[in-house]
């Protein structure tokens, strides 16, 4: 079996830990060092470190401390990686702890976060599910099992200084031009709560100042959120640093296309084991600017769905111009009354369309004034027949099971 | 062999045939009826009707009229069909005329219509794409020969005045917003070249100044452009007028997600062998607001891709905020770049992503300030390794071969 | 739209047409000439030569001369093909005639070929399958419907004179095993009922005494009758006469692995279009003795399967050594016995897996005395839920509907 | 985590293991109970019990002890499982140990059981393949990873006394045709080496000498070597006795249709995790006599093939009427020869077509008198590309590694 070079307690804080981090900044020193050609295996506190519980409440996820997240092990150096190369990474395989056999998925209280659907779902709520082996289910959700596409929600390299000095430019513009929203427009660094990893003192306090938030993909990958970046991919990330510095967290059990519940997949601490090789000036080489991927041989074959369809007009019936964001809100939302209709709550639909493996495709992007955006609901995960008959459906989940809600405060 | 209930003649104008039209009015009669059960073939226009041809000039597309389009055959009426039935229709083949064995893609001027990537390429090109039994190659773009997955870019049924209404007055109201807007915002009622079927006189008058473009997909599906709505597919539509009255044309030999050239995707002239049955009530039963669909159990198997991905910051630096369209703009334009390195010219790169079966894919929409889209390129359409490796590309496509261009006169 | 280099007259007799042949001889002479790079259609008979009808007697099939069989289209003369050389054929399409909207199953009786169960069901009987575009169904199976993976039964090159003579020798000697059996071992030069293409007098004399039969599958491929040899699949073909001499026919709608049934699958007259390239001397390079093939990227996907297992005991419990064909039936035999508990006959159900796509794999051929071989049926071909649940199967197919049988006279 | 209820210890014999056998007879007690709906994970033995090491001598191959195989954990006792009933058993998963991420494959010599081509391969040779977490890779066979189809080559419920005495009758009969044949045709009782779990003293004798060798699959499963039954798999078991007595040994980490090596697959040690339900009565309502299963949600996709044919003609050009084991011995002798112009050697390539996803198809059984089989070699395990092409291949494989031989003494 390979090294394990990263080792996580998950009785203790991530923030006891000097070979995790939870900002990006060029400083943070290597966690560990490999060679091109080594496979090596990294643990992995769940995205929160630990704040949400196997239990029936959903304070947790109300009174949830975003600022902290999301936890990261490493930065892995590689050696011989300068910038401008490209790092070939195979995700050999990824697991779970034997004393950690669940995962959990909710939506932030609109106040504190919120998701995709915070308008229509504004209150914090939670849903748990169970590992069986390559398969999952929810005490929250019944009439549902399936295989997960396991992957990391977050993986990626360190920026470099000026990288870094664009991401905080751009994103505190954003930021100000509505600096009262709730929830904000975006996440800006935050010192308190940073974790820099082996980082201390005055360079500690220097980097925590400036370390982006780990919320946004960006040009490094980072928190894509991509399920079908997932076990037996290859990816090839650009480098920035010497050295590379690959980190990577918030492993998801499965998630759907858009992670729309944002709290967020099936989100769980687990183990990634990981091979890294070099292609030397590859950025050049391939005009590499964001990380390409393939994906593995090895994934769930869903291969019947139902489809639903969502244009960009929105919920008040107002035309939005090719905006597919709002086509894709309504096509979930699309999905969500379909699902209703077999005996599921709004709030179990949503979660649903959250963690399984349902595809979100960008289908037409050029028919003013509507984007046509889709999405792919797999058939096969249900117990039961989910597709359309002309005798309607029948209600095929009892009543009384529900996820937890947990009010504002 | 099924009857071929809509006929026309590639030789003569669409405007000539009773069983075409080119804009959505509840008014227009039917052109055929059918009963529940029935399997029927209709034949179809290109969606110019003609206007684009199977030369090696752009003139055509860049004096394209697009107040013409969709040419549309139909509507078809369904004995017993009722406000609120869905109609459930199997796509149960789709062909090209033996006299036609050719299709074209490309993009507009920015003048008229311009495309996804319109700052980018801001004048007219064009390709022309042979067929070869159920595949593909293009003389304008070496190197690539690939299956189609054959569809309607265009398939519904007609509103009902209320719907028709709301769509006339919710798109006004955004193409007020900047009305010297170029491209404009949205297609408004006009006229002029509309084509209404059977309809003739005053009540062709009264309807053509009111009946709704038919560029936009919008509740009852219309131009979708979705692939996947591909030959073998099922699809329930909603019904919003006694007889239903379903339309359908825009033939599409091969499209990639998004439609990114606008004109558009492999356009053809074809049949389409269409199986109708009803589902009373359904759209109550189901809460279907949109339509609905089962992909094909026959499409084409591309199953190793490339995958580029976007985040929703633009080409000029600027952050936005989850905005998935700017998101997979970046997608592709970062494919566009990659495939640059292969020789290709950017149009070459701009034109295959549009006509090949790629798929986008809403990956993140959560992770403020950034969506996250990617684009999937199937690596089997090329026919040299289009993978990267550590020796760097080799450009695999010979110079002097591209898209014709026709300048802005 | 290709040229059609050889066309047939569905009214006429085989017989008449110059460009078709039964027999395997390397005088035969081309049909038509083509180059390298070509590509053309060819029309074909059924296998049968229009001796099966589309009605509900199975008297034709219990009456068939299958001393004519199989008539072949060409041969197809390519430009530079030389013995040694492999010919790649892509299978760039098929289809069916406008006026030919059917295909047909059936059992021989024991006395005139049989079956693979034959001695389950030892009189003549038929199924007639109606083709609705890409998708087929029977009235006399009801409750399935599916997309057919439509391919050639019988595609090759013209033997030499040398490999002729070897197998006529190996059959015979076979044949002289047990020359009294019924049915026999082999099928041997028949004169009476050879059609010889162009050759006529004495020289078509001579080659109908000599030429092979085309029942046996063989060296250059024949009458393989491989179901994923389908539109879209490549194949690599050894060449042993100047000019390759391509001919083709038995055109399947569908078939399952093994063709079990024997007539056949599901038969249709109908064209195919081939494209032809020469690798030279690409048999000794690539060790190539049978063809080899790419299958088609287009084919019906259908992944969920109900899988049967069968070993070497036959049905009177006799223990043989690694004999997949025993272990084959028994797979059969079962997925039969399993079908009747939805109200199938015997008979539907053995038809229905000689023409639906199921996969026939050769599961274990070491584990003494035991060959296993699998049957898999393709779940979602039915219209009902065919798998099995707690509360057991009910009868989902009507009574009263079964295959017509003719009785031995 | 589920529990374990049977668990192993690499470095002590099996023997000492009460919860493992090696026969198959309805005394044995059950090792443990389970209830219908539980989920439980059993450790097992390498199927030699570890007499094959991970070095570069094929000694142990040559030398191995066949009488001791396979050692089984079991069986497993369900509570309220009665004969006639079906057990359905989902694999949930399946692992191998943290301290063996390695497996074998090899061929046997002939005089001690040999292979699918001991006439090609009379010799003992064996191939050591590294696991590399879902991907696999053999420092003597280079040029290929792949990702494993990990499954249980022998899994199956304890036989009535009834049962037991038929296969002992039925294989006895068979050996006895030709009982000095090398390899022998079957595998009789042979007590000295018996395990019969908890069985002491005089029962133990009694059934020892009675009890079934566990090498052919039979009626109840057992040694089918099915790589499709693999983990995310549901089978329907066949219950012969009270408790059902379920046992599961054999672990491969990948194999190809057929296990052609014998020896076998990519044999590993390792754990299963499963769940057990009951259909009650279920042998009768489906009228199952072997088992039954659907494959996994979760395979490997290598879809893009190669495709070798074979007939019943066999090496020496005899005729062999409709033999479908000859077939595919040709099938595999093309495949290893073509694999030879790419630099293996065949030993190699035999291995590799024993260890690799690839796929055997019964193609035609009916085409008097020769069976075609098929055998799909997956492209893209390869790290180069072995498809013909008008240059002819390349030797890719560097000469000089090859798989040890162990001469017989």
């Amino acid at each position: 079996m390979a090294d394990t070079i990263i080792k996580i307690d998950l009785s203790s804080s991530p923030y006891e830990n000097e070979q995790v981090h939870n900002r990006w900044h060029p400083d943070i020193p290597m966690a560990a060092m490999v060679k091109p050609g080594d496979d090596f295996i990294v643990e992995c506190h769940d995205w929160t470190g630990g704040q949400i519980h196997d239990d029936d409440s959903a304070a947790d996820v109300r009174d949830v401390d975003l600022t902290q997240v999301h936890f990261l092990s490493g930065p892995v150096g590689v050696e011989g990686a300068e910038p401008g190369d490209l790092l070939v990474v195979d995700i050999l395989d990824i697991g779970t702890f034997e004393e950690s056999q669940w995962g959990f998925n909710g939506f932030f209280s609109k106040r504190n976060g919120g998701g995709f659907l915070t308008e229509h779902f504004p209150e914090a709520q939670k849903s748990i599910w169970e590992f069986n082996g390559m398969f999952t289910k929810s005490r929250h959700i019944p009439g549902v099992e399936f295989a997960g596409m396991i992957h990391p929600g977050l993986i990626g390299c360190l920026p470099s200084q000026a990288m870094l000095e664009e991401w905080n430019v751009r994103e505190k513009a954003l930021y100000d031009s509505e600096p009262e929203r709730v929830p904000a427009l975006a996440t800006l660094p935050y010192a308190d709560t940073a974790h820099m990893g082996k980082l201390s003192g005055e360079a500690k306090a220097r980097a925590a100042a400036e370390g982006a938030r780990t919320v946004p993909p960006r040009e490094h990958g980072g928190n894509c959120d991509i399920k079908d970046l997932s076990r037996g991919a290859k990816i090839y990330f650009p480098v920035y640093v010497k050295g590379a510095g690959l980190s990577v967290g918030d492993l998801h059990f499965s998630q759907g296309d858009g992670e729309i519940t944002f709290c967020g997949a099936i989100e769980m601490a687990g183990w990634i084991h990981l091979r890294v090789n070099l292609i030397k000036d590859g950025m050049a080489k391939y005009a590499i600017k964001n990380p390409i991927f393939k994906p593995s041989p090895i994934t769930p074959k869903y291969d019947d769905y139902l489809i639903f369809e969502g244009i960009s007009v929105d919920e008040g019936g107002k035309q939005h111009y090719l905006d597919v964001h709002v086509a894709y809100r309504q096509a979930v939302l699309n999905a969500i009354e379909y699902l209703k209709k077999f005996g599921y709550s709004g709030a179990q639909a949503y979660s649903l369309l959250g963690c399984a493996p349902v595809q979100g495709h960008i289908s037409g992007v050029v028919d003013i004034p509507n984007a046509c955006a889709t999405l792919w609901l797999p058939t096969d995960i249900f117990e039961f027949d989910v597709k359309p008959n002309a005798d309607g459906p029948e209600p095929m989940v009892q009543a009384g099971v529900d996820l937890p809600l947990a009010k504002d405060e």
